[in-house]
């Protein structure tokens, strides 16, 4: 998917609304327990009930990786369920992947090629060597960690070199990086900003202004959709905000779906009028 | 495994020797690319050709990811080899993992629960709210990434903050929270320093003088192993050096494992005059 398609179903939805689908084993509902197939059935019912109203899945590698190979192949079952049937939704496996260029080209082979997905939250740390690889491919979205939305992300993260924050050291790297490289930035790289820390946003996008952010921290982690959206929307709307929690466990009843839908669409109603 | 016991077994066995499995599914030799499980027979052979010469094996995820669900679960049928034919070496998952204490609460559940391994290396980007959770399990082991072997490593783990390096600061920081809220931090945190900078290792020797240092980069990337023990070394060793392409690929034909056995019993024999 590129920038232009993105933005076109931004506008046709009224919504840039991403569902994180941190499918727990120990928080779905008891009845779906009991199926060989758990994460898949619990991720298919949230993505059938809320489809409509989102332009984006974030499936977490983490909560897959932990049920071990059963969890990945039900994590790549996931990812195939959405492509067949909502061809035109955003996949971004949030794996926060980062390793030397060899590696992370193993990486990106699993994630852009085997998987299939179209982005991948990348860990910057390490430098344009462990970004590069996922460059290379066309259409597909490197979603690089700037500044997180928990509380120790000041531990590293905002330290300041010559007055500047690390993040956005980070930021502006790795957009000269990407058009320097691989052409216009904004088709290939989009960052995390956390909800938790809106009034970032303004200063952030005095040097990104055109590229996506992946906002997660809305609802259970506290951000709130009309700061980010006043401090972060561009010409393009330019965000991707992420609510999981606050939308797939809305409820633990045989009718999680159906609330997840609720919940789901009083979000995208609330951007909706954001976005106009 | 705790600090005790695995330096005992390095007095044991005389090495410091941890052989990566960076088992690609593209270089194995090309008799066993035709089995159902092609990456664990590989490093079947490899395991058995050089345990009595190492002290640790380090899988790396990627390597597995990149063939989907079946790779991840021939890296659980590796680790499983690794357990119940050499208990004593030490397994680290080279996973490179960091996340927000929620989702990083997962990941640790997935290696030291499910997977079972001794250690992991963990990102150090978004804080000890990503280290946190896995610090909870004792005999376990955290690496954090702190100064890595890559050329991009310049660009972020380098940058001065008031004249002290961030891979420093990140050092510092993790091993005052393992101390203070987890008792001995020698237990518990490992650092990653990449073995091309060898003279840096002084200096991290001077503010970390007892925390074990795993140190990728010999072999294949350039690093030196008499320079790296130079510098690195301390009381009780502090040195996990671990080489991959060097060893496994050291020869692509039929007795590959024979020649990787040949290839770390040679760097065995050397560590042994170095730690005399």
């Amino acid at each position: 998917m590129n920038y232009t398609e993105l933005y076109q179903q931004i506008r046709k939805k009224g919504s840039f609304l991403c569902v994180g689908l941190d499918t727990d084993i120990n928080k779905i509902p008891s009845h779906l327990k009991e199926l060989p197939e758990p994460l898949f059935e619990f991720n298919k019912a949230i993505i059938d009930a809320t489809a409509q109203y989102v332009i984006a899945y974030k499936p977490n590698a983490a909560f897959y990786e932990a049920d071990g190979a059963s969890g990945w192949y039900q994590l790549e079952k996931t990812v195939k369920y959405i492509k067949e049937n909502y061809p035109e939704i955003l996949i971004i496996l949030d794996a926060k992947r980062g390793d030397i260029g060899n590696t992370a080209g193993l990486y990106a082979r699993a994630f852009f090629e085997k998987m299939d997905v179209d982005a991948v939250t990348l860990a910057p740390y390490m430098g344009s060597d462990s970004i590069s690889p996922f460059l290379k491919y066309e259409n597909k979205w490197s979603v690089v960690l700037a500044l997180t939305s928990n509380a120790s992300a000041e531990e590293f993260e905002t330290l300041e070199y010559n007055g500047v924050p690390l993040y956005e050291t980070i930021i502006r790297k790795n957009i000269s990086y990407a058009n320097e490289n691989y052409g216009d930035s904004r088709e290939k790289v989009m960052f995390v900003v956390g909800a938790t820390r809106p009034e970032k946003l303004s200063q952030i996008r005095e040097y990104c202004p055109d590229n996506f952010l992946l906002v997660p921290g809305v609802g259970a982690q506290g951000g709130s959709l009309e700061e980010v959206a006043k401090y972060g929307l561009n010409s393009h709307c330019g965000l991707i905000v992420n609510s999981s929690r606050a939308i797939i466990y809305a409820s633990t009843g045989e009718e999680f779906a159906e609330v997840a839908g609720i919940k789901a669409k009083e979000m995208a109603e609330q951007m909706r009028v954001l976005l106009d």
